[in-house]
């Protein structure tokens, strides 16, 4: 593997190439207090691109020399990097994707939180004050446009997926691509690279070049599945429930492939959403696929949901075997009603202001050890309750998995325990124990050791 | 005249036009407070602007129950306008640039007040904390951007003037034009609008299509002297000296015409800047020019200036009669040297920020009968800070002529009293009464009757 | 007045910037031979646009020593002009839209003309041979473009009108542009320069970038009707017959300004186009209009038509005195008819391919004295053909009043003989008449010796 | 396999547009004459191009009913498909790429032809009429544009190469690529499609919008190599030898990967031009590479012409192994000298006109059996007309090979026969047979039977 690293100067573009004396004191201010590691950790990872890893902390002992820092100019900042990995640069010059990348960062981690945290404005302990942090966000990122049609499709999936299951991925963002949808994911590799792949190939046969392949990432998995330059808008939204948030205000649908324990929580996320009463008209096209292969994997999560949240939650996703047409064509028919429905209520097409979400899948939840332990996986609440619960069973798992804290806290403490009501334990360490049996937990060729136990 | 009235309903285009569900209400309630009479009158200047027009009270009589206000949608916002002048309008539908005028008001008086005041991150009793939210609201607008080559001439002078003036300065702008380099006035009629009607010609001749006509006003003017919709960028400053300092900063150069009281307020700005010691080194072109007739009119001017400033002020500009082409020429010398100056210290292009600007010419003065009686027009005080008050001075007769407030409380309290260094005084006097002389007080055809009175 | 000239060395844009090496040897060729005082003069004329001057003899003579001449490079062609007239240059470097007015000459006299002349594809000799070339020439200059909608207002009128009919036809452009109309004239000073800039500040005002403003031209006018720069399309004709084709068959409607003996002959022909019977379906909105001043003038010219061509020719066009807004209505309504009978017919919006043109109107008429001698102009004739004969006594005095060749004929020959019915030269003879005293023959400062007698 | 049909109908886009009627008579004429069955055959190899199939013969006859022509409109034309492979649209509607490929077919096979043949500007038999005919077409198709940095880089090698030699020829596009370098390829499959694949991928990542692949193609080849819709320049010239000559002369530097007959065809072709006298100082990168695996047979093509064209041969290329990041380096540097040497002599970027290329380079070659029998092998001539013979010698068996009409020839006259010197005969041999053993002659899965027979 390349470890070789190179040394570079680079100046801002976009949103941050104006700035004032004193927004520039203030990022300079900022970037050397509290929240630099998270700065510099998610620059590392927007530069470490290319190459396959997926452990976080890897990455970081990896290029322990590497120092990013804000250089004060008269008219404005530059960043100065050391020990950036090499792959990000053809013959000593950045890649022009990952240069606009590494300002997203800058913009993200530091500029937003200046403008957001402290700000009276923004009450972050009600409903309305995340959501509308979620919304400053996406529009200080250049995410939000006014568009004459809704045709962004998030896809959602495993990072460590097969080769198959990948090229299938590839396939269905080409048919989507063809009918002029653009992509949205949350980086990294697999199932979150194909569609990309496939939409933008798809794009240039129809002539498109607007195409746009929006990432949408957080400051504790951008190591783990860090941003392809093919994305062309990255945001890094602060944490993972505005980065769910962001993803079903902004998507106009949802396509998910099959993955691991980071996938089951996006699909509790959103069942959790859709099963709130208040958004029980809201369309939303919503579809599980995979390759002929991936038929048994999809049974064992429809099998989950039902035992979980009942036959209700069933009723809102397709399940759609081996065709890739057949999803593109679900989806543009799914988004067309989208639009009808957004079009009737006058609200926007950039951001689903209707959506109902509960203020219990906006709170931030912390995997501890202790915080794990204590869910409340029981039947006895109503079912977006429990969806909300059980998706942080599995985010716990993913940080045990992938993350820098997670990983080192497991290694500390030993294993997560995970208690509940039988009638959920014994379908959810059936899937999990499914997950680790089939490579999806970390990519291959790592042997995986569990980071949770099943208490039941 | 036409006073024919129409009632719309527009939609927003740019900065305002994605919105989050906070900041409309903010701007409902802020549109509907204390503002809303600024916010209404600065809307109906902007829908007035093909009717010749210099008074600001005339202008609200005239049009009685024009009527503006937000309306709330679930996408964003909509304008709903009343007894709108017809003249904004083609077959029932406003022009363009009109509405585009119409939401800078919205963006400057409503949307960037509600994120000035108030806000801790402004310091308005500071130097730095004013020129920050000058620059704040200069970018908001739309106004910066990284440009590769300094080209913007401000172009001040009356407007009151003869024809003969009125075609020089087109044809001064048609040279500048035909040279590549953009317009800033301060919207309204005569030399306001002349440089930019020549340019657009040049621009077109030159094939350059992003020719810039940039407007900057402040509510108090805008009434007086409402934009042509040939500018294109048009930004409502809060007051006076934000006005001022804006110019100053993002022109590269200045070009002063023949005028009135408005005029010599400029010039003592600009040269009372110039005279501070700290901007000794700052190239800055500024030129007086007007055609033959102008002649005395400069050399007045240049009296005034000695007498009062002395000829270390008058070494900082250059007047040049009846010569558009060599206008032209030493002014794209000058903004040559000054591009060199700003990349020797890395400043910016779009933003002046290394020229000093003492407290004394920000904070805003407020022509009442008592601070006008006040002034301390004497010359024991630094130039630039005698400078400072002449500035003044000049401000409060701008404001009893033209501006709606000041024609009220010179109406119910009199004339404003000037007192001063005799030295100063009889200048100012021998000035003032050519100003009225050659008619550059008010519009023609109606009668001046001083607002003012020099007691020497 | 300003004689000074400068030498220069410009390469090609556009059309001509990829020639073959065949077609450098050939325009070389061409350019040195019989066609080489044509396009020099031509030449001549687009660099002289900046001053007034409507005779082309005396231009030819103030530049004498006026020379220019294609250099083969290995990659292409360069234009060496020595003695060319300053104003075409800005501190030396020439204007863009005179640059490419200079291209656009000689595309069309001589390269265009090496693709026409003599190739079997285009049977000058047959009316669909003529239109063919006139598509062709239209086609090579990048005028023809898939429109979605037809917009293109032709306007024609006097080179020497009055202060007030310019600013009449000024305003006239404007509330056209303000409609979102585009301009075409014949080029030149007068009604064929105000309309135009009149559009271009309505089209700045509604931020239309893609303002068109064609001119149409021939060798023989152009020496004194040379191009504004604003003309960023400009086409040269082979001939008069054939730019009057082009005026048909591109635009969409046709203003018709006041104006002397030219402007009687463009109407002539477009009367005697729309008399043909095939054509009396043909919406095809022509409106003549003036201001108040003006009113007599066009009682004068409706009487000459109801006189000549009778009712039936006073049907196609309607009178408007002074009211620029309806005029803009009355085309924009008259336009959208033009639209309906094209879509239902399948026809081109860029060229009138269904209009019938009789070869009489297409045949170039040299104005020798003893063409002059021999016209046709009795009542015992068609029509359309009695149109087709006046035009073309009105042709030759335009020819006498200022093209090169026609003032050399008179100087040598002495006035043209204009033979025919009484009922016929009276009304003609009367318009003439009335031409020279409103000094419409010749710009304003000379005295005019008529080039004709009328024998009645 | 796919066989479904659709039929359609289409508007032209591009140079087809706006046609004259006599353009569109000449149009309808040419297209159901002789050039029939070349135009539909184009067209349909155009409409296949998702399937794999390099049989020429098998295409025609699995779409037998396949049928297009053109439709006659008031305001242009139409084309009337009838049984088109489905795959060519997405629910119905054509793929955007391939409706632009089909009236490329139409332009080039149609209208070029029509204003080249019979043409007397275009003597095909001299080398400068020729040469003239290949930039007439370069240029209608409007692939030549006035360009700032030479950067088009040919890419040639075989249709049918294996998995590892394909990702390879992506990864050598991708580096290429990543340095702002664009694409042309004869189209097709194979090493064909790899490059522009990689440098599209490149290019997003680099934020390059603009970037070329150009596929140059011909009527006996395009059923075979159909071009992919990424494609989007693409060109149809009337033969081989022009096709060749389209690629020298618009490309600023050559990469050749792995592949059969038709790669060592264009080996040949290159070397034979660069071999001649007066290009001995043209700089021509030329790289010949592939994987390790491919190490051997460049070691057989660098044996072959040292053998047969000798050592002066050799030094025009460069052998590099595995390593495509060097390819692009030294493609790089390489294009950087073209660059300097066209600016010294002025020559054009997109056009090379100072090489030299021999007549006997650009006559047509027919394979027939007894222009195959009578192919002068010998050494005693000169090196660069061995190499145009020897390149004839290839063609015949790509003919033998892909194309409709040689299989034909070889099913009914059998094998052709190939005489020549023992000491050119033996390595020719013993390259095909590698060419055969390496499955490069035709897509796998199929068994190769050799079209030709080596008479040693």
């Amino acid at each position: 593997m390349n470890t070789e690293v190179i040394d570079t100067l680079i100046s801002p573009e976009g949103r941050l190439d104006i700035l004032s004396k004193a927004e520039v004191a203030k990022l300079l201010d900022t970037s050397q207090g509290g929240l630099y590691s998270i700065f510099r950790n998610c620059s590392l990872a927007v530069l470490n691109c290319g190459n396959a890893l997926d452990d976080g902390k890897e990455l970081l002992e990896r290029y322990k020399s590497f120092d990013i820092s804000i250089i004060q100019r008269e008219r404005g900042i530059k960043l100065d990097i050391k020990g950036a990995p090499a792959n990000a640069f053809v013959d000593g010059k950045m890649i022009k994707g990952i240069h606009e990348h590494l300002f997203a960062v800058l913009r993200d981690v530091i500029y937003v939180n200046d403008e957001i945290n402290g700000n009276p404005k923004f009450d972050l302990t009600t409903t309305e004050g995340v959501t509308d942090s979620v919304f400053h966000i996406l529009r200080n990122a250049g995410v939000m446009r006014p568009i004459t049609h809704p045709n962004l499709v998030v896809c959602w999936g495993g990072h460590s997926i097969s080769r198959q299951e990948y090229d299938y991925s590839k396939k269905v963002g080409y048919e989507l691509g063809l009918r002029g949808l653009d992509i949205c994911t949350g980086c990294g590799p697999g199932a979150m690279k194909g569609p990309m792949k496939g939409a933008a190939v798809a794009h240039s046969k129809q002539r498109i070049s607007t195409g746009r392949y929006l990432g949408i990432t957080e400051p504790g998995i951008i190591a783990a599945e860090s941003p392809n330059p093919i994305v062309n808008d990255l945001v890094i939204m602060p944490d993972i429930e505005k980065r769910l948030e962001a993803f079903v205000r902004t998507g106009h649908g949802i396509v998910v492939f099959p993955g691991g324990a980071g996938t089951a929580e996006e699909i509790l996320y959103v069942l959790g959403i859709l099963l709130h009463p208040d958004n029980a008209a809201q369309p939303f096209p919503l579809i599980f696929t995979g390759p002929e292969s991936a038929k048994d994997y999809f049974i064992q999560i429809d099998q989950f949901i039902g035992e979980t949240l009942g036959p209700e939650a069933q009723k809102r996703y397709k399940i759609i075997v081996n065709d890739p047409q057949l999803v593109a064509q679900e989806m543009h028919a799914g988004i067309k009603a989208v639009r009808e429905f957004r079009k009737e209520r006058s609200d926007a097409y950039y951001f689903n202001w209707t959506l109902k979400i509960d203020h219990e899948f906006q709170m931030p939840f912390a995997p501890t050890h202790e915080n794990m332990r204590n869910l409340h996986l029981h039947k006895n609440q109503e079912r977006h309750l429990l969806a909300a619960n059980l998706r942080r069973a599995f985010s716990g798992v993913v940080a045990g998995n992938v993350k820098d804290q997670g990983i080192r806290a497991i290694e500390q403490y030993g294993r997560f325990q995970i208690h509940g009501d039988r009638s959920i334990m014994e379908p959810m360490d059936a899937l999990l124990a499914s997950f680790v049996a089939q490579h999806r937990m970390k990519l291959p060729g790592k042997k995986y050791h569990p980071c949770y136990e099943i208490i039941k």
